[in-house]
């Protein structure tokens, strides 16, 4: 549980280094030099390039899955299919769950299915979201922007959680208390994962065979990239080519 | 978890009586035919009239402490000092947790400590708030009405929760995902409780010698005490002795 440390953590972007009272680089580093508590294995299977985004959009919806107990039998909703939906999607349906997308857009529903989802419910039409009142045990809220979640407890089963990953901010519409006191539910945040569950997730993507779905592309085309990714054009995770740097 | 049947639950008062297809009357019938499922069984030392205001407040408190595993070395918080409140920090000290009330008024600090609370928290003095940050696992919120709960959310530990209980409405000032998300903390409520759990609560309170702080009036009297109720002139449950109906 190193993400929740008292003491707040060094990020390892824009992160303070406490050594070398320097920026932190992460991935843009050419070396690092790591204490060996954090440094993690990944399984000789998984192609290092789509392992990747498993650092960060994998354990991001691999830690609220584990934390809420989501196994066999669970019934699990993903809202939004971007890189943290995605990866929550094949984790959840990985750990055996039943899993729906919860998405505004029905251009989704084949690349949802493809990825495994049993389910697509259309978040704009009320009618659909009605057939899947009172169904989900566990919901993983991706969405980045503010956006209204009473639909979506409304759609948590007796006991159910909702858990924000993606949204920093005012819930705004305001969140109503009556289905939340009258029906015993949750609405939670989680962020990241520690150093022991990253590699417990590495060693399950190996044995499963999970990835993620990733496009690569050189450092020179960052900034096309980033335009693209701002349009939602990329499945679904763009990961950078280091040794282009050097071109 | 009768309370929380997805066919919904009959009311004990204003309820709409499935056999009968009457209203149902509640603590002001003078006979009742029961189901023995929900017949449920008062230890013989505890008296009756204070016993009486367990199966609301004491079980409206009982459930969310139970389903959130508080016990020995918990840190519990209780908002409010009324009816739930006063019960709340009763049986959260006989699970053997740490109890402090939230309360704005000084004048309720005496009262808390003589029913058990550790500490008082002044919730309108920002360094008094300040001291508890991080602190608590879980706050069980008693106030019946609209509120910020932000201050309080600030106050839970990493993991910790806060369960509402009285306020049945919109959560405004809006809640902030920020330190739901980057500490792990939810919101959630929690109504009454179910039978097993009833009488759970009143086999524990037959045991610590629990019960509620009383005043008995009579049934002539009920407008005065609503009254002094509206002017939260209570300590801290009116119950009516019955037998003055006949008078």
């Amino acid at each position: 549980m190193e993400q929740y440390c008292l003491n707040g953590f060094i990020g390892t972007y824009n992160g303070n280094d406490k050594h070398l009272h320097k920026q932190t680089f992460g991935g843009y580093s050419e070396k690092v030099v790591v204490d060996e508590h954090f440094v993690l294995k990944v399984p000789k299977n998984l192609d290092l390039a789509a392992a990747a985004p498993l650092l960060c959009a994998g354990i991001t919806t691999w830690s609220p899955l584990r934390h809420w107990k989501v196994g066999k039998g669970s019934k699990v909703a993903v809202i939004g299919l971007g890189g943290l939906g995605h990866m929550a999607i094949k984790l959840a349906k990985g750990l055996g769950a039943e899993v729906t997308l919860f998405s505004r857009s029905p251009s989704k529903i084949q690349d949802a299915k493809d990825l495994g989802a049993d389910d697509v419910v259309i978040s704009t039409d009320s009618e659909h979201m009605k057939s899947v009142k009172g169904k989900f045990d566990l919901i993983i809220d991706t969405v980045p922007y503010v956006h209204d979640v009473n639909p979506y407890v409304s759609t948590l089963s007796i006991n159910g959680t909702l858990v924000l990953v993606g949204y920093l901010g005012d819930l705004t519409p305001m969140l109503n208390s009556v289905p939340m006191i009258m029906e015993r539910k949750s609405v939670a945040g989680s962020v990241i994962g520690g150093i022991a569950e990253t590699q417990e997730l590495l060693d399950f993507c190996g044995e499963h065979n999970i990835v993620s779905e990733i496009e690569i592309i050189k450092m020179q085309d960052i900034n096309k990239a980033y335009e693209r990714m701002l349009k939602s054009d990329v499945r679904y995770r763009f990961v950078i080519d280091m040794a282009s740097l050097k071109n």
